[in-house]
């Protein structure tokens, strides 16, 4: 286990997966080496890359790490795959991807299916981000299908959110809701090549006025529209250009311990809950024991189940 | 409070009305009303109605009522909405239903939104069911949208079940998973006039088979397929024939126990889980408090957030 987490430190890719499953899987054993991990993060720079399906977030992200390497930055990416829980959530585009990247040691690409953790999907993430932190990998980037409701709260789990928008879908802005244009620091028009591109990008600019407080606009972070096009290549520095200053901004401005203490908040709260609830399934999965005394009362009549659930809340304190 | 139990007792609809909303939002009041009602409980026979929306379940509730209404049984109504949070669950259908009942007191209609719950939709059905039964409604449908697992978790709160299919659909009963099939007790087939009508029944009666243990459809319950139409009126007689049958199988096999412990276990465990949420939230509103210093730790990596997680669970007990 000491090996292990040296092995993670040192940058060994086979000691940082074997360590990476055993998070994803709740192993005590991953948390005792995250013990001696967690010390050593803090480091890295966390992007959450968000938006809707087939809105060319893969190909961007593969441009993202083309660019980093460029700078002989080290990048992990965490794709967060809503739709296979089958395959574990590694796609056919996730699987060309690790292909290309496969044998270049500065490039890590985990694929991770939300369904599979249920609420635990944001203590999962935070943790698999922390082992590529404490691997020493300069920029991790967490990508997700922006649609649900889950994939939107991992997206807030970064420092920076690029909230990701793609031209010509035929219902313009007006797919997108106020709510999820907030969580972008950076909006991404993809595809820029098409025709439709310039007038999202107008669109983009406009509903920013709307949505923000006016004042707000003034003092605090701007929101950049970055267009990008995989096929000219466009706007992929931009892009990365843009991060840089956003992280600039967050730490000039104080704002990244707001958005560090958030991002902890969540952690805690979601190991909580998680723990909670499997407590709860114990209690419940055990047929002889309190619960089904209880139950027996309930189901004669001789005790409303608001009493019991308190009498179990008292045992459970 | 002892005169809002007593109102409901004697069946007075004003009081009635009162509790449910007090059962709703969750009020101590409602609990402590409940303390009451709870041992006159038992008595009524709770009926899940679910299928897909636009399936006809509201017509079918509807003739369903006037069923039981024509041999003086009283029938109460809890519409489940996942589509309106805004109107509080009240759809076009149901006003409309409403008010075509709204001078028999034979028929109360409550809806409710599902959304507006979250995770204490299970809670709150019951809790309302508990009021109607108390109150001396003989019957009490449970009408769910069921295409959510929500919805699908509500309709397994019944002693009954009837899963709506409708035919002409274009994809029959592919549409339909094993594990929807086996939550119906009895499986019915709305818009009987249709020419598909005939063909989706004989699809479902095939796909039974196919779904279970042959031991077990010679031992157990032999779920009917009934066709019902509102236009011919066809087959409401045989659904509510159904029913009825189906509630003697239960008390003749003695299953009904294990059906009662199954939701009594259910909703207990979710008024416990729902407490053990709002405990965590409390928790962490109180932004002086400990929460915040561990978040503290954790931000500046001295504390890892499983440990700080930990901890909380720790002061949770």
């Amino acid at each position: 286990m000491p090996g292990l987490s040296a092995g993670v430190l040192e940058g060994d890719p086979r000691a940082l997966a074997r360590v990476l499953t055993l998070l994803e899987n709740g192993d005590d054993l991953g948390l005792q080496v995250m013990d001696r991990l967690f010390p050593h993060t803090g480091n890295a720079w966390i992007t959450g890359i968000t938006g809707p399906p087939g809105g060319g977030k893969s190909t961007l992200v593969n441009e993202l790490i083309r660019h980093y390497r460029s700078q002989r930055l080290r990048v992990a990416v965490i794709a967060i795959d809503p739709s296979s829980p089958i395959t574990g959530g590694a796609t056919l585009g996730d699987r060309i991807r690790m292909t290309e990247w496969h044998d270049d040691a500065g490039v890590f690409i985990r694929s991770m299916a939300s369904r599979r953790f249920g609420g635990g999907l944001a203590q999962n993430t935070l943790a698999v981000a922390h082992a590529f932190d404490a691997a020493g990998f300069d920029h991790i980037l967490i990508e997700t299908v922006g649609t649900g409701q889950d994939e939107v709260a991992i997206a807030s789990l970064a420092l920076t959110t690029v909230l990701v928008q793609v031209p010509g879908t035929g219902d313009g802005v007006q797919t997108l809701k106020a709510g999820s244009l907030e969580i972008g620091d950076i909006l991404v028009v993809t595809k820029a090549d098409r025709p439709e591109a310039n007038e999202l990008a107008r669109d983009l600019r406009r509903l920013k006025t709307l949505v923000f407080d006016p004042h707000e606009l003034a003092e605090g972070w701007q929101q950049p529209v970055v267009k990008t096009s995989a096929l000219s290549g466009e706007g992929i520095t931009e892009l990365a250009t843009a991060i840089a200053n956003h992280r600039a901004w967050l730490q000039e401005s104080g704002e990244i311990e707001t958005r560090r203490i958030a991002i902890a908040s969540t952690e805690i709260s979601s190991r909580v809950e998680s723990a909670l609830r499997a407590r709860m399934l114990d209690f419940r999965d055990n047929r002889n024991g309190d619960l089904h005394r209880l139950v027996e009362d309930v189901v004669s009549r001789r005790l409303a189940a608001h009493r019991a659930a308190e009498r179990i809340l008292h045992e459970l304190r």
